[in-house]
């Protein structure tokens, strides 16, 4: 047990740690070398000018202004005062609702701090006289602090009863203010969108095969018929994946040869050799230079082959389509309704937008849908709660006698007492992190393996996934100590009544542990968030190696993104945290608190300055966030009947349960009267704006504009002369306002700017 | 335990009563004076004379044909002759598919039985050292024949789990199967029926407030708004609850007054007096005829007014309304979407059938909806697990001492041994026994309590309601002996694990009991079903006091309905206890069979010439059925995992969890593949029907149609033109075909013939 002095310390070291990271950052980024890292965003938008373009050749790379270091973080203020309606506009509803969530957090748990600091603290400090006594556990001033202070059976503890019912309420109160505030700004956010692909077309899949006709005449037919009025156009699927793999390789090998004629232009004097056998490992030596120009000549060839081998070949398409219809009203019919009597195909829904659209999963058939799931969730099972198996048996190979065993030769190596220490000491930890860096991966490829078609619908997929793995492994495994499957067992051999004893009982001792881990991981963790160490890095790697064209710098910036999978379930341990400490150590809440404060000011001033999502699903997430809060009042209810149940005060289970019974029965609730706002599209909004664009634009050729809105991405631009206009503007950066109106008019007449990208990468090479 | 012995003489004895009911119904069916107590179905299709306006005197109530005695087992083979799809025809989908729910158990039982008695049987037998050599446990020649016959640890019990996986692989391909079958009916029956208001139909509910428009044009210009091209007509709802009240409580006094009228004409001389106070007990003694006469002129006087005054008054609107479109398509494509972007207003559904509209529940406001639902959610669990405590409490009250306590001047009468012996033995029986004759009261209330709109679904819920309570206290009840909220107790202080080991322990035990219970139940309570004593005895009572002209005599008639609320869950009993026991003691399945094949019969015969639905749902209950088989399932499951794990053969445990999770899957799986039939309406069948009928029919007026065909009921046929001419015809009962076609059109033109019936009992006042 770590004494208030011990938490001090800890929370000396992790401040000091935290304003390292952030004064490297004040520093780095004021340096006109590191702009295009920490201002990504407003060069994607064409907003900002490079700094380097002017000056003095110092001033290019470093700033000599000393006066602009003193105000080192003045970004924070500025983080703050871009108002909100500006910021969705800016980086989208995604995201402005993202943050949203560290400001829930803060309007959830400031009130309840304050209010655990009136009379929880008070309560269970007055109350001192128990822990003195016992000599057999060491206690420390933390826990007078908490509810192990009250002796068991004492009156005191309706006071905490009575203080979980008002945070309960609280909570409650809250979650549904933002819900509903959350509902009608994506209603507001889709009302006041421009004119969109997906917003008149629906996703088709599970097209029957007909011997008479092909896909795209079927599809068309059977929707001529089942919305004759409505009907307006369709898009088939081209199973693209072969060519996406070619684009894939010749972008590789073209950034290779990039590499090598910069150092050969850098000395013209050394020859260039590659080896073209495995890795670069072994095979014949050529000359650098010429075998990746054949290479990519070779690899054009192929892709134009089959570029056309696609667009010819009927089997090249799926039984899947994009259909637009001439009204959102049509749209929101035909993705609301079934289609056919046999529910298994003809199945519609809205389409993701373009670059939302995830193409490999589009034509799977139902029941195999069906079983994948069922497989999937039976491996989520297993990782969940014996992946410490397969790891232990690594962790036991990496050991010194493992490593002895199987690969002798490395006997003298390992026999060294530097490496024997590293490999005791570090490489089972290792192992273990290489593990918990690849499980968000791991989660992913699940996810797709489950086939979701959307990328949006993937991360929220992966998040609940990695939702379940964190309650279970993170939150459950460090307040009982063991692997999940030997808690799992367990559990499977006690009562329902005694498993939420055997965790409430430990809960007052772990306190310690979380406020910990909250300053290491939520502190430290996001301080070093604003740094982007490994962009940083890999942009000035970049920026040497590849970049000869203004445009490649574009290229080599990476901007990154929200990654909702893994940020938002990481961000619920938090809520998590806090509800269940809430009543039982109050103590906890204040770091909790700073942690959502510092968090929302980094990630605001990161969606302003830098992420640039990959996708806009307007807030289509917050279900899932809501549920989980509320799953976390859940398991703090439980967890609080265990632990009065140990105290001799359990009489207010019935109480409690109460309690647990109206957050599920809200949950209920919330899920009928906002849920179907993320899932649906309302036929009064779509009228709405039907007919407001047929009074403003009478004759708009609606279906010129769908023509092509959903083809492959690497089945668009084959013309060069746009990418030649690309190219031109790009160097011209500074003509920022004309290059963003063309760049916004470019993304509705091709889909988005991220195919837009791609169609710049593809003719380059040539 | 029983021996077989015991099993043979019960089974003599049920079959001996069941045989009686059989022989009592087969010679009642076959007089004439019993005819409509038998037959009614055929004189409500208007088919059938009544045999008593021909012949004799006496053969006009008994018949004296002694051949037909004969063959007195004769309605067996008729009942199976009528072919499925005239059975379709004549007693409607809901009926026909709910006697395959029999079949269905046919199918899945005797293959099962007759692998059960090739495999399991002869293993058990064979392997009977066993309990040959215990001597403290009484086992029967039954036992030698189950499971509990093997000795702990044998490798005998890979048979079982073999055939487990057998069983449970068959029983979901049979599942699967009928599931298809019973879509496609679904289907093909919407599509053969005729035009009917429903079709076009959708019902809003929460239509919100406005303070400008009246309930009526609110609903009209927000869907000749948002439905622009579909949009036909409205017809808002009255609340006329007091009105059908009045209508009610005036037919009731006409019963009375023909009643006595029917007296005084057999015997002018006595003057029939009545008492107008409490429960005619007391008041002042006036003329019977007269008061009736005063009373029902008072009650037409306000029924008038009511009348006027809901169809006046705004504030007799409610806010729900039924909204028609001028296609099929259209009221589907309504029925799916949301229309507003509040989803708690404007909400939309399919219509139910006008008969099948439970008028009370059309306005209750969202909020309040979901905290009903809550409150009934409470009250089930309570109702379930803690029924005992009210019904002890009842009980206690109900003995002698409490009698003697509460009611002291009934001291003399108790202590009449005969008294005695009936209070203290019959009493807490019947006390109980009442209890369960009003449950299935109190869960349809509970279901209504919770604000469904229909009929159909009323029933649907409260067979919900009630699975669970035969799950709980009649199954799980009768193999642990004590009261559900003990056995509750105890589960909450026991591990997961072992709860299905005490259970499954107790289970090859209680085998026995439920052959027993399955021949009282099922063989005799089916037989005694077929007799209709209850409404044998009230058409006779009816017959002779209330009865003046031919159509009272129909009105005396009660076909009653398959009363799906209580039947299915209990039929579903009969399936658990197959599952349950096809592995664990095969030897009782022969009886389940027995039980399915019988009630087959009977219910086929009293669906042809007994039961006349209250409404049609097309077999919307068929998801509840499969849901609740395949629990069933799974209890089976994880039973046979407690009782092996008590037989140290535990390692089977995994093998048969992976049968569980492959039957959750499989019911998600029918939920995605088949339950959307059931729910939705594919808009290609509807764009089918709408093309041909507009071919066919191309001049047909629907909205003239559709004005009134959702009035309530009690605010339409005002006129007495109509009211006549069914008298006429009522008398004239012979002309059976021309009688049949005027009723079907009329069907068609005023909605109902339920709502037609309701029109001539208020005529008839007049």
């Amino acid at each position: 047990m770590a004494s208030v002095q011990d938490i001090s310390v800890s929370a000396v070291i992790n401040l000091i740690s935290a304003l390292v990271f952030l004064l490297a950052f004040a520093i780095a980024r004021l340096q006109p070398i590191n702009d295009r890292v920490y201002f990504p965003k407003w060069y994607l938008k064409g907003i900002r000018a490079s700094p380097r373009s002017s000056g003095s050749f110092v001033n290019k790379f470093v700033n000599l202004d000393l006066r602009t270091y003193i105000r080192f973080l003045n970004w924070m203020p500025a983080a703050l005062k871009m108002p909100e309606q500006e910021l969705i506009s800016h980086a989208g509803l995604d995201s402005a609702v993202y943050i949203r969530i560290y400001l829930l957090g803060l309007k959830i748990f400031v009130p309840i701090t304050l209010l655990s600091f009136a009379v929880l603290v008070p309560v269970n400090w007055t109350s001192g006289e128990t822990l003195d006594h016992i000599e057999d556990l060491t206690f420390s001033n933390i826990d007078k602090l908490s509810i192990s202070n009250i002796p068991s059976g004492s009156k005191r503890f309706w006071a905490h009863v009575v203080m979980a019912y008002v945070y309960t309420f609280w909570t409650l109160y809250i979650l549904y203010k933002e819900y509903k505030k959350i509902s009608t700004m994506r209603l507001d956010f889709l009302a006041s969108e421009k004119r969109r692909p997906d917003q008149f077309t629906v996703l088709v899949r599970n097209v029957p095969p007909d011997p008479d006709e092909s896909v795209s005449k079927h599809v068309e037919h059977f929707f001529r018929v089942n919305h004759s009025d409505h009907y307006l156009t369709q898009q088939v699927v081209y199973n693209a994946n072969k060519l996406a793999k070619l684009v894939e390789k010749k972008k590789s090998n073209h950034n290779w040869l990039t590499y090598y004629q910069t150092k050969y232009e850098r000395d013209p004097e050394k020859k260039q050799k590659i080896k073209t056998g495995f890795w670069g490992l072994c095979g014949k030596s050529v000359d650098a230079i010429d075998y990746y120009t054949t290479e990519i000549e070779k690899l054009t060839k192929e892709e134009d082959e089959e570029r056309e081998k696609v667009k010819s070949e009927p089997n090249a398409i799926v039984s899947a389509a994009f259909v637009s219809f001439n009204s959102r009203w049509g749209a929101a019919v035909c993705a609301q309704t079934q289609q056919s009597r046999n529910s298994t195909i003809w199945l519609t829904e809205w389409a993701p937008e373009p670059r939302d659209v995830y193409w490999d999963n589009l034509s799977i058939p139902y029941i195999q849908l069906s079983v994948r799931r069922l497989l999937m969730a039976v491996a989520l099972f297993f990782l969940t709660f014996f992946f410490m198996i397969p790891i232990g048996f690594v962790q036991a190979f990496a050991s010194i006698d493992g490593i002895r065993k199987v690969l002798p030769f490395l006997k003298p190596l390992i026999d060294m007492d530097f490496v024997k220490s590293f490999v005791q000491g570090f490489l089972p930890g290792i192992v273990l992190k290489i593990f918990l860096i690849l499980l968000p991966m791991i989660l992913m490829i699940m996810s797709k393996i489950e086939g979701f078609t959307s990328l949006s619908s993937l991360d929220r997929r992966s998040a609940a996934k990695y939702h379940l793995f964190v309650i279970v492994n993170v939150f459950f495994g460090s307040i009982i100590t063991g692997a999940a499957f030997e808690q799992l067992d367990r559990f499977l051999h006690q009562s329902p009544t005694e498993i939420p004893k055997t965790i409430g009982v430990t809960l007052p001792m772990k306190a310690t542990f979380f406020i910990t881990f909250i300053m290491v991981d939520g502190w430290a963790g996001i301080a070093a968030e604003i740094l982007r160490l490994v962009p940083l890095i890999m942009f000035h790697i970049k920026n040497t190696f590849l970049v000869k064209t203004e445009h490649d710098r574009e290229e080599a910036m990476d901007p990154g993104s929200l990654n909702f999978s893994v940020s938002e379930p990481r961000l619920q341990l938090y809520f998590l945290l806090g509800l269940v400490y809430a009543v039982v150590t109050p103590i906890l809440l204040p770091f909790i608190i700073i942690f959502f404060a510092f968090s929302y000011m980094v990630f605001r001033h990161q969606i302003i300055n830098v992420y640039d999502q990959k996708y806009e699903s307007g807030a289509s997430f917050w279900p899932d966030v809501n549920r989980r809060i509320l799953i976390g009042l859940v398991i703090s209810h439980l967890l609080l009947i265990g632990l009065l149940s140990t105290k001799d005060a359990s009489q207010s289970t019935p109480l409690l349960i109460v309690l647990t019974v109206l957050t599920i029965w809200f949950h209920k609730f919330c899920k009928g009267r906002f849920e179907s706002v993320f899932v649906k599209f309302p036929l009064q909004d779509a009228v709405v704006k039907d007919t407001v664009e047929r009074t403003t634009e009478p004759n708009f050729n609606l279906k010129e504009y769908l023509q092509d809105a959903y083809l492959h991405p690497v089945l668009k631009g084959v013309d060069f002369e746009v990418s030649k206009e690309i190219d031109d503007e790009e160097k011209n950066s500074l003509v920022a306002t004309k290059r963003t109106s063309r760049r916004s008019s470019k993304t509705v007449s091709n889909g988005t700017s991220e195919d837009q990208k791609t169609v710049g990468e593809i003719q380059l090479v040539f």
